[in-house]
């Protein structure tokens, strides 16, 4: 297997978070759009404070590299991307509040609710999940209309009770459950709380780019591959990691009795079946007719494995 | 003028009402569709005790009447009016949690989050927001891609920072404000928070009916008229109604200082602004170049300023 070249990987993720953040930065204006009657200054604020400056952006990292390995670059992935980030960004926002998860620290600042408040926190939730769709609708992304209708309802389905918003839920209950839940259990609320999301990063990218559906079909395999192996990182990390790197706690997983890879497989097992998923995605990349234009795909599963923040 | 028959538009009011609640109910089912790979209980339970079982529907209402006074009638309407309608229960799930109104009561049962919990409650109003796309973003409809694209950013921008979400965030701040808000300071509030998405009702209608852009225009200044209107009744109803009519505690918006038309223009001042509005409203149904078969629409402007609950 050819290994992961981690600065040269770094640096791509960080020029197309640069883009992104531009993209983010024009949706999330402060002034009023034509037709709009105001947007008021301190929920602006509090949405730019909660998807601004921020984040690896690697989801938008993935409809940008999966429509790039079919060809297509431009404004277009880009758009998509920086929509899927502020349904990325809202979550965060969300999950954070005092009813949920109760963090102060996000990405080594105040939360947003802790920066404002609460009723604001929400609000800007709303606002950013709603501004998404809005972006994706949008006919000035010179995205036909057939591509726009499917990407948000793809969207919707993604974040949504069967997936984002569903995944949350089974977690929170998770946490009060009498019983650690089994290693399916897990998986389940894995592949709908993170994993739907970035598996639609990855057929979003691939839609927008017009591939054809066998290798869309291959892809969202590749997607569902990743999406488990993130999430399998992400509980390595919180069980091995350290704050500094993280901007976060912790240890906070195992301390509130969440479901995690971890907790149900052990460290060793979580490793490897995170090393499994790692193969199954860049044979998934193979599937779907990509050879050297997969490279960044194959090198981004890698990534995801070996991150360390 | 001609006067409402109240019982007759009562009746047609709850006969569409039923209708629009079936709809509610096929997209809120507890069984996981085609793709999905499972339907929390809890969420769903929650997200259907919110949205089903109450309210009179005005907005699927209006997309109904709308849509109809130019010919179309059938499940295009009903979809789309049942996707706003999710807009507006979520809306009201998060206005009532703790860290925004602090409601107990809503239509006169427990609200979201006494029923459930509060994180539950932030979940189902994200789920039956996302879920609204989801609903218009649905080739099943039947509506054509363009169609269904400009619904989407349509209901996006009615229900977001620059409409709905926006709304909430200036009636939160004017709580707290130092000085009571001026009228027009009270109508661009309101014009967000509850105007913007009446105003869309009224134009997804005449755009799934396929209505001339001029018409659509004189249409758009129907909505615009009738949201105002139906706030100003809103706040007369605080001011004067009773809380078993209601459903809801009355009395409370002079007790929280809240932002009103009342507060600014005084009960029979709100009353003269209302009767106006109801007065635009019909001219320009006019306008829209309807004669009998806009006299729902004409009907919905009477009712909307008379409404006792």
């Amino acid at each position: 297997m050819r290994k992961l070249n981690l600065d040269a990987f770094v640096g791509r993720l960080a020029r197309t978070g640069a883009e992104i953040e531009k993209e983010l930065d024009a949706l999330l204006t402060k002034q009023p759009r034509q037709g709009e009657l105001a947007r008021p200054a301190r929920l602006m604020e509090a949405m730019r404070y909660g998807a601004l400056g921020g984040g690896k952006r690697l989801r938008p990292f993935l409809v940008v590299s999966t429509a790039a390995a079919f060809g297509c670059a431009g404004a277009g992935p880009r758009r998509v991307g920086a929509a899927i980030e502020l349904v990325h960004a809202y979550s965060l926002i969300h999950d954070d509040l005092p009813a949920m998860d109760d963090d102060d620290l996000r990405r080594g600042r105040a939360t947003v609710h802790r920066a404002f408040d609460e009723a604001t926190a929400i609000l800007a939730g709303d606002g950013l999940l709603t501004l998404a769709f809005e972006a994706l609708a949008d006919p000035a992304t010179g995205l036909d209309a057939e591509l726009r209708a499917t990407l948000c309802g793809g969207l919707a389905r993604a974040a949504g009770l069967a997936g984002m918003v569903g995944g949350q839920m089974l977690d929170i209950a998770a946490e009060t459950a009498t019983r650690p839940l089994d290693a399916s259990a897990i998986e389940l609320l894995q592949a709908l709380k993170t994993g739907a999301i970035l598996r639609f990063s990855v057929v979003a990218g691939a839609l927008v780019a017009g591939a054809p559906a066998p290798a869309r079909a291959a892809l969202d395999r590749y997607g569902q591959a990743i999406g488990a192996a993130f999430q399998i990182a992400d509980d390595l990390l919180d069980a091995e990691g350290d704050a500094g790197a993280m901007g976060k706690r912790v240890g906070k997983d195992a301390e509130r009795n969440k479901a995690t890879f971890v907790a149900a497989l052990g460290i060793e097992g979580a490793r490897a079946k995170r090393d499994e998923l790692v193969d199954e995605a860049i044979a998934a990349v193979d599937e779907a007719g990509l050879d050297a234009a997969g490279d960044v795909l194959r090198d981004t599963a890698r990534f995801v494995a070996a991150r360390r923040s």
